[in-house]
């Protein structure tokens, strides 16, 4: 079989890294174009000179059309409302796509309006998009022209939730993530507060009310809980390159709290079988952002607070890989009929 | 006015070093002994490089009753459960004691036990000791004989949490506090989790169920609440020397959540107007460990969710200033009849 | 005795900030005035919110007459080149200046003009100036009108290499200084290149040929010398907030290694027996960087390698402190006839 | 072609689990034993919760000869001492051996007892173990039975200078070599100077004089001059997990120096042109340790200071990669003939 011909659009930005990561050792995808609006012309060990000798292709315009023909997948990683112009052309074009920014994440209009405070360019394509988590949505990725790769605080709390909604085990009142992430979230960024010296030994919440991910969890949620459900969200910033951490917090649906954390880790457990990037913790082990550093894994895990009759679900994974790029490529993987593992599975940074 | 003497026993562990970094540069103390039974005979600046110059005090043998003689305070660091043996003499031979373990903070000696598994030597004196948070206790830290410095959690979590509290604008019932701490809050330790190589880059979950401060943050929340309550806590461990953030989630007391942030901001205002180590943020600022790093001060502020009508409260502190050892010197100036800011308004560690 | 009333012009950089932070616990100087030509009318602790409740003094215009006028002594923390437009008006209008900037750090016009690639508004007071270290120029500080305070790399190699250099124990020629620097040693920048996810886990050497800091190191060098040398410097940058080091390989000038070892640490502990902010190292004991943190020290230490004849020397400081700030406020101290100590001494950022 | 089958003795080291992380992802390699001391009996993603789903392989005893048995291929990473018991047993056995300690790194007995203060248990292997920097030594590889795998600093310092050496381009005498590490140099250690709390935000020298590796990188400078040498060496730490970086002074051997820095970048370029995975960098481009992290790369570069006529030369790597662990597996490649790239050169940390 022919390897499967991808494209990068925004290829310069910290996703772009890791996707680049992810596929220069994919055994069944080549890279093919990598496009750049700010550096076109360079190549792209100039500006990652880690991948001399492993990636020295050169950056082009971001020219959607003429990407589109060199590629079965062109993967974007734009800002938000750039990508709702440039991702209709290119599926005009003929290839498909996986899409980074909140464009094409929302179901309906109005919380993507509301969330990005944005117009959307093609709000046709909303009805067409496939939410790019594939431990929930892989059957409809196989055919899918257009993925929405989802946030990174959305997956990190809708993974951990899912068992819980989805067999009713908690109530969709009341659930409270809180998030810690690591600073490459922000991005490839120049500003002050993410400069070394004002953000080495430092914690801080930001953006405590609204943040954008809050209704894209909601909407996930719903959807597994069989109703409309808010969260409460407060997402925070800790002194770490990469890695993100959930605590979520929730109430058993029923009231009686005595049998409930078996019942927890049995769902867990059962529901996350089968899924090679979803690792349940037990026995009192929790996740550490550590263990998923450069990997495309989630680790989980739950324990139920006997005296207030809370249930904590925890959730790790790299913001950079199961929370953004190397979840793409599992997509990816599903897009074109691939076990999802291939290219994946042994990816780490080790220590 | 002559200096007050001031003798440390557990001088050489995180706590230590931070007071006598307090007490170096405090103009109406003077360190008269330090003890510390692994490094006796040596001078404290062999142990910590950095007080050469500024602390070259010799280290001596932790003999109480010796210790007592030389001082009008003795600030002690000792582990959990040696305490209770320890400062019975230091009180009988005369001296009044700050202690930063868990044995003299609980009101009764039920959840000591339940809490540190350990007996308790003196139970007599839990009636005595005076929990030391000078704004919730300054009245009687003046006349203390023993005051029972708090624990870091509790610090940052009672604090932020008191003027809701005591106005009654939360409910006492759901209150969750979400942690995350620096690596210097498990102690000078040579542990494998705590070397650079397993922490750096990591945030992790520990403890999340039953940790031991849990008990002493619902003593004095449920006093304040003048009900008794309980409190969901989970602690975080962050990559970081020092610094301590709570995130905590409440409800309102009324079920009218429409007029509810002024009212919230308004309470933290005015009950801490006058304190000179609480600072309260407002317009949206948010705490951030990294401005209280070496301080005495804690930051604090409060936002309302309206869509779900949960009140979020935030508290940041540095884990061995206002955390542990600067607090015990604001509790030793209210103690000696000094002005709390004392020798510490203006500590910083700059950048 | 009135306190000196002090001015500090570009007080918003970390330069000003640590001149704050050294300041506010000064027992003999005040702050007057803080001048920024970025943040001006917004209060210091608005730029910087550690200093809520230690420093909100307003940020006025740069205007160096209306400054002068409150001021016995301005600090200007100002960009190469401006200082030496502003400076002489600060001068005429009868204030004393200590200067940040490298425009007055020469006793020629030659090098400056080679290493800063710029003009000078005012090279007459060049000759003027004097350099501020004070453990070399302490007599001249006490009537200068105008200090240039020393760049860090040349604090950092100079008062190492001061004692072996005056006693001729090393050739002047040879000398190879290996320095490793600090990410606050940039400035307050918004460079890719300072961004935490750029910096962090990385070390890399910059401007290794001609770094402009060669030619003050070899200026004062020379002078201790009693004849023209040149070095070679190599700066490196490493992932912290602060801190340098110097590693520097310099020739016995006898050609009799033997005795050598004794006689240079000798050298080093008579030539600072009186100095309180040297600390030299013995028994093997190297300078480790977190050792100066937040202080005003400099610890030294020299070593010998019998078999290739090598001297191996080693400094370490705070770059914002002995490197730059705190230096400056043991100039003022020596400026103005008080005891270098005050207000220094004990002050250190702890762990 | 079946896959070669690895075993190693020593897995749960830092050394370990870097060959582990390469070993997972080599397309011609498979781990058939994993053997450990401390932890046998134990999963090995037991002790590196990272590797779960990845390497989930039991941990064995550490007995030699049943290991040899099921391998083409036994790595050690022991104690120095211990290799030498223990590597003769497995060579008995009929396996190939690449051994990471000290003890068959050198030509003869007498620098390896002076270094490591140790008596060796089977001298008489030193004369056929092969020093495993593939650059140098890929002939011998093919056929080895013994590897030994050098040390990080050897690797980062000769690597660098042999072209210049081999070329007689630099003096054989006054060699300086100034390095500095990352913390998982020093092992998987629990002890205080690793901790986070003491490291972080440090930079120190140590073992500033006769460090051992000197011998090391004095044998193998010493046959690409073609002449006995010696090398001031001096390393440091720096608060990182990974990475190494040396910056090497030396004397052009033509008293000449105007010509050389083109001379000198031409023999970089030319040595290792072919080389894989030698990257040198031009134009003022620098080595920088993230460049080199998670990969097998050393990155090198030359420059000439025109004024004192010194040479500085960079390299960087990252100490469990080249630097270990990964060059390694390129000697492993070498003697089983396969490409040196094979299942490495994609290798990579990301961000």
């Amino acid at each position: 079989m022919s390897k499967i011909k991808v494209g990068i659009i925004g290829a310069t930005g910290y996703v772009g890294s890791e996707l680049i990561r992810g596929l220069s050792t994919h055994p069944s995808a080549e890279i093919t174009v990598l496009a750049s609006r700010s550096f076109s012309g360079k190549k792209y060990s100039d500006i990652y000179p880690t991948y001399s000798g492993i990636c020295d292709l050169p950056l082009v315009d971001t020219d959607p059309e003429q990407i589109a023909k060199q590629c079965d997948l062109v993967i974007t990683a734009l800002p938000h409302g750039v990508s709702s112009v440039t991702v209709p052309v290119l599926l005009s074009a003929g290839t498909r796509v996986i899409d980074h920014s909140g464009d094409f994440r929302y179901r309906e209009l109005n919380p993507y309006t509301e969330s990005y405070g944005l117009p959307h360019s093609c709000p046709e394509l909303l009805a067409e998009a496939v939410y790019g988590i594939p431990e929930l949505y892989r059957e409809k990725l196989r055919s899918a022209r257009l993925v929405a790769n989802p946030g990174c605080y959305p997956t990190c709390s809708v993974l951990p939730l899912a068992p819980f909604l989805r067999h009713g085990l908690i109530r969709s009142e009341g659930i409270i993530i809180d998030a810690i992430t690591a600073i490459s979230g922000a991005g490839r960024k120049t500003e002050l507060p993410y400069s070394f010296c004002e953000s080495d030994e430092n914690l801080k919440p930001y953006s405590v009310v609204h943040h954008r991910h809050t209704t894209e969890i909601e909407q996930e949620c719903s959807i597994l809980a069989g109703k409309q459900l808010h969260v409460t969200f407060t997402p925070h910033l800790a002194p770490m390159k990469r890695g993100m951490l959930t605590t979520i917090y929730a109430v058993p649906a029923s009231s009686d709290g005595s049998f409930c954390i078996s019942r927890l880790q049995e769902a867990l457990e059962s529901d996350y079988a089968n899924e090679p990037f979803v690792r349940v913790r037990s026995g009192g082990a929790m996740p550490n952002t550590v263990h998923t550093t450069g990997t495309n894994f989630i680790d989980i895990a739950v324990e139920f607070d006997p005296i207030t009759g809370i249930i904590k679900i925890f959730g790790a994974l790299d913001n950079l890989g199961k929370g953004a790029s190397l979840q793409a490529i599992q997509a990816m993987n599903a897009m074109f009929g691939l076990p999802e593992e291939t290219g994946l599975i042994h990816l780490n940074a080790g220590l």
